[in-house]
């Protein structure tokens, strides 16, 4: 059975070049030969094979993921592999680590909250994975509100030291990854406490366990917080809970890049801007993005092959029934998934660059564009990882009943996925600061003040609230510059009529919490701007590969189209569509799933995933599903014995009428 | 701390009488007596607890499954349990078992397919559980399409017996619950094949397993399919597989109530009628609405729970952070799915009703609304799943990131549901059937025909084609003639522009299949006018108890209120409303939203569920969160030691720079 392609007709149907299309895919050719290469090695390497993951009871499951990363760190450290290597190797693994905080906040919250002097101590054992730390912020009581958190850190002058302490049951660390086990050290975020003055949320540096035996420390009471949702998935890393009785921490350890405590514990505030914060969280959140148009992007691969191979009804006479990719109730839930995994991928790009952007201007000492990048981003976060969420899930029951088998990968993936709405902001949450944002811009409309960088739709307001839409046949849809109007026009009215909805309130606060939920839906309707027109300049530019640009300009429209489908209430509620003209951009939309069905399967190919990566028999590259659905059942360990452990306790006896000697 | 109800003063505020709301939401008086006694009977049993379920390896897990499941018999045994009361308890252990199939699927597949002698051979048997049956209907490559089934049987005159046998991998029985490890029967479906004729599928009553020690019967390859989404959840069941290598069963063992095979190979058809089929999918969809609301109804309760108890923000001068569920983003997302529960339960009910009123038809030969009913089931069993599904996820959300800890409940209480959206009927396939039907009655219109049920409405077709809503303020949407015909003219229209788009096809078979997206969306209209109606029509009763009724009325707003808001897009999109009554109606929505929240406690207090059967800390009654979630992270296998598992062999080696000799 091995060498069998069952998917092979439908990659001879695709009509664009794919090794080409995987170039666009992975960003640039390096970016692509680099995670080609790792994904391939991490594939072929049995140290690293998952597929019993999800059977794994929590203590063989975290000590295989312990194994794991120690391996990864040897391979890396063997094969010289430069950062860029290393992080896809870490990524390709696919196991959520306490590496993973230890280099994604640990190593970054040091670098960009340290002195020099705590970088030249701390990184260097951080580097060489001598200690090992996580990111200890969120508190039992306290997520989203970091204002509100109640761990203390009171300096005491006369030992030079900082006291940590959790005055509360609610004030115990919870949900830090890295925490619970393994973690030597954590960046502590702490009330800051001088002289009796609070002086609001710092973070410090604290050894948690020994590095001899990995004891806990005095004062220290440390634990994994247990069980998470879904087989595998994250109970692989350590979420943990921490409080602190009386710790005390030499003065050095508190994070002095931004602002100090003196020898005489006079707190300072250093010249460093303290926008630099919004520079890290618009690049935490731009990885974000692209994790998201990963995850989807690896649910539609696996749902699309899937469909391909599954065959359900419309037999005739006797032959094989029809595929079910080729129903249209089937292209209509995933065909929009497909577009929008692109969609994600090409705004994340774009994302990139502001960071660079961003960066750049804040060295100069330039902060006008921040809190549009900061609003942006937030907003893209949010839009994103609830659009993944929900399209993983749906991609699960586009599976059918075997979505539902941990074997099709789709359970764990969802699993894993979801904490993405939560974290690192709460979407919700986010998209109100983007409208808190979005009715301050409009505000200022008449005051000369420049509309920078994805507001500057707005600066044409006037035309924007009375334009009405011109399309008169479905192949209108297809006019760039028809679509972007359309949303511009669609994203300004709701803000504005929020705007005068708000105005009607005595105290704006009141209104704004009373109006929040359509504040929600006007953000929605920004970001959904900003995606469908970073993938229309993306396609502005020169893509090579023969039909390449044309399959992505296909993905555009079914992108776009599905939001005007979606949300055609927003619409035409707002004038600017007529009933007719939102029924052409249904036709239309049609008309390109069409298009969009011989070359399905090459559009997913051009993902790369390897079977390992995918982790799904249902998305085998090469469609052998159901051979290997029944291969692996059998290595249930219930499977073990034809006869299962309490047939004899609890079968036998009530089967045979015995049940009221029996003990149960 | 025990003895402490935090949420006392939240019960406080609630202006209906809970009590009586508890007897509404059980249907009557005796239905909540039965309830509430077995709840607490199971609750208050230490057999039945369930608290470490999530973290049990799958082997412990299904063992301690099959001891549940023998010590819930024998209680009902001891306990001389009704009929009624048995099938509660099975409810409240609130485990999946193999017994769930034996009770729900195989003795009625008996009940209702098999000959008098059949039933008098077979049932008391079941009934004692001296056997153990479940139903293999779906094979590996076969799901929904039933008639695409590939397994045989095929009769041999010589011996008078069937071979059922299993040609190809794709014809394995897969799912079929309580196969895996404990039925010794199974109600086998196959082509029955006499005389090389294929007369399609029939059920057979086939013995799996030996009576004495268990083992497999010669020529069956039987197994567990592995491991399911979640942790817990549907593990607890053996789902399985099975093949036959020409397997021998007397004749008598094909369920000859509908059609036979004689001595001779002869096939016949009885006058039993062949409705009766769809009588059965009536009731067994039936329970699944019912189902539905009750597991919305838990997710909802945990989630507005702990709404309460949270809070986040807000705080004012030192004082406590505001409680999440004033918030209105909170309310928008939470008190819709609230006031779903209660619609779904008593579309419930009265599909209840309907199931009785078809069975007695049937029996007078009366098949004239069996169309009706069946496609209204089919309709309702897909658009309530789908809801609850997507809403136990949405109320996961709603408890930020402890909503992702087991010892919530909801992640478990996801992955137990979402079955329901494919079994049965997968939730789009059905949509189609009652698409089918719509557009069958629009076609009908004119004909002289008369319009049944639920699509009576039909017969207003020229008035609801033209018909303008006629709210000028926000309150004109709460009355109920306004509010039906908004819907009913939504579904209208939406059937007869799909009639009409359809009529443009030369093939209509293509047309649909071309249409089906948008056939789908005129289904779920329909749906939810029924739903809509149901509940308002349940107003229209006499409904006893203080403000109840009041309170009802407050939920059938926000729950009507709420999809004219969602989908706004239609009702904008067929002309009926205006974009300023759709305004309107988002106005009135809020405006509800602030009469629900000081009763939203006193409304999920009315399901009565015991703390035991929510199984979440964050949903406990008394709202003591903190303290138990603190607890219960203890509990975890990993925390049985301090040093976890692993350490001396992966985590040391590494931080000492030793990685090069370690074994990994």
């Amino acid at each position: 059975m091995e060498g069998v392609d069952y998917l092979g007709d439908e990659r001879k149907k695709a009509v664009f070049d794919v090794e080409a299309m995987k170039i666009v895919w992975a960003g640039s050719r390096h970016a692509f030969e680099v995670s080609d290469r790792i994904a391939k090695l991490v594939a072929n390497d049995p140290g690293f094979r998952k597929d019993g993951r999800t059977m794994l009871p929590r203590k063989e499951l975290f000590k295989n993921t312990l194994r794991k990363a120690a391996y990864a760190w040897k391979r890396i450290i063997e094969l010289r592999l430069s950062e860029e290597e290393a992080s896809k190797l870490r990524v390709y693994v696919d196991e959520p680590a306490y590496t993973d905080l230890h280099w994604g906040m640990f190593v970054p919250a040091i670098k960009g909250q340290g002195t020099d002097e705590q970088q030249a101590k701390w990184l260097p054992l951080a580097y060489k994975m001598q200690i090992i730390g996580c990111y200890a912020q969120t508190e039992l009581g306290h997520g989203s509100n970091v204002q509100g958190l109640e761990t203390t850190a009171t300096f005491d002058p006369h030992t030079d030291e900082f006291v940590i302490h959790s005055p509360t049951l609610t004030s115990s660390k919870w949900w830090p990854g890295g925490l619970g086990k393994v973690s030597t050290h954590a960046i502590v975020y702490a009330r800051l406490i001088t002289d009796g003055k609070d002086h609001g949320i710092h973070g410090f540096i604290v050894q948690l366990r020994s590095l001899e035996d990995h004891s806990s420390l005095p004062g220290i009471t440390v634990a994994d917080i247990g069980m998470k949702f879904g087989n595998g998935a994250y109970n692989t890393m350590d979420n943990g809970v921490l409080r602190f009785d009386h710790v005390r921490i030499p003065r050095n350890q508190m994070l002095m890049r931004v602002s100090q405590v003196t020898r005489e514990g006079k707190y300072k505030q250093s010249d460093v801007p303290r926008q630099l914060v919004y520079g890290t969280m618009v690049y935490v959140r731009q990885t974000i993005v692209a994790d998201a148009s990963s995850a989807l992007s690896r649910a539609v691969c696996i749902a699309t092959r899937y469909s391909a191979v599954r065959r359900q009804f419309g037999s005739q006479n006797g032959g094989p029934e029809t595929q079910v990719i080729d129903y249209k109730t089937q292209q209509s839930r995933l065909f929009p998934l497909l577009a929008s995994a692109y969609a994600f991928r090409f705004v994340g790009e774009w994302l990139k660059w502001l960071y660079t952007d961003v960066t750049q201007r804040l060295q100069a000492n330039d902060f006008s564009t921040l809190p549009e990048a900061h609003a942006c981003t937030a907003g893209l976060k949010s839009l994103t990882t609830s659009a993944t969420a929900d399209g993983i899930e749906e991609c699960r029951k586009l599976c059918g009943g075997h979505g539902y088998l941990c074997s099709s990968g789709l359970p764990e993936l969802f699993a894993v996925y979801v904490p993405a709405c939560t974290y690192e902001g709460d979407n919700t949450v986010l998209l109100l600061q983007v409208a808190r944002f979005l009715i301050k811009t409009v505000s200022q409309l008449g005051t000369g003040k420049q509309m920078v960088g994805t507001t500057a739709y707005m600066g044409r307001m006037e035309h924007l609230m009375q334009c009405r839409c011109d399309v008169q046949r479905a192949e209108d849809w297809l006019k760039p510059s028809q679509v972007i109007e359309a949303f511009e026009a669609r994203a300004a009215r709701m803000s504005v009529s929020c705007a005068r909805n708000l105005s009607k309130f005595a105290n704006p606060e009141e209104g704004f919490a009373e109006l929040s939920a359509d504040l929600v839906e006007a953000a929605v309707a920004h970001c959904q701007l900003i995606v469908v027109s970073k993938f229309i300049e993306k396609l502005q530019q020169d893509i090579p590969g023969e039909g390449v640009k044309q399959q992505l300009e296909v993905l555009c429209g079914v992108y776009y189209l599905f939001l005007v489908h979606k949300h055609q209430g927003d619409f035409l509620s707002t004038s600017y569509l007529t009933p007719k003209q939102a029924a052409l951009a249904n036709d239309q939309l049609r008309a390109l799933y069409s298009k969009v069905r011989p070359n399905a399967i090459a559009l997913v190919d051009a993902f790369n995933y390897t079977d390992h990566y995918l982790g799904s028999i249902l998305g085998r590259y090469d469609g052998n599903v159901y051979p290997k659905l029944y291969e692996a059942a059998w290595k249930d360990p219930l499977n073990e014995s034809v006869i299962p452990d309490g047939y004899h306790e609890y079968v036998r006896p009530l089967l045979k009428q015995q049940l009221h000697t029996a003990k149960l």
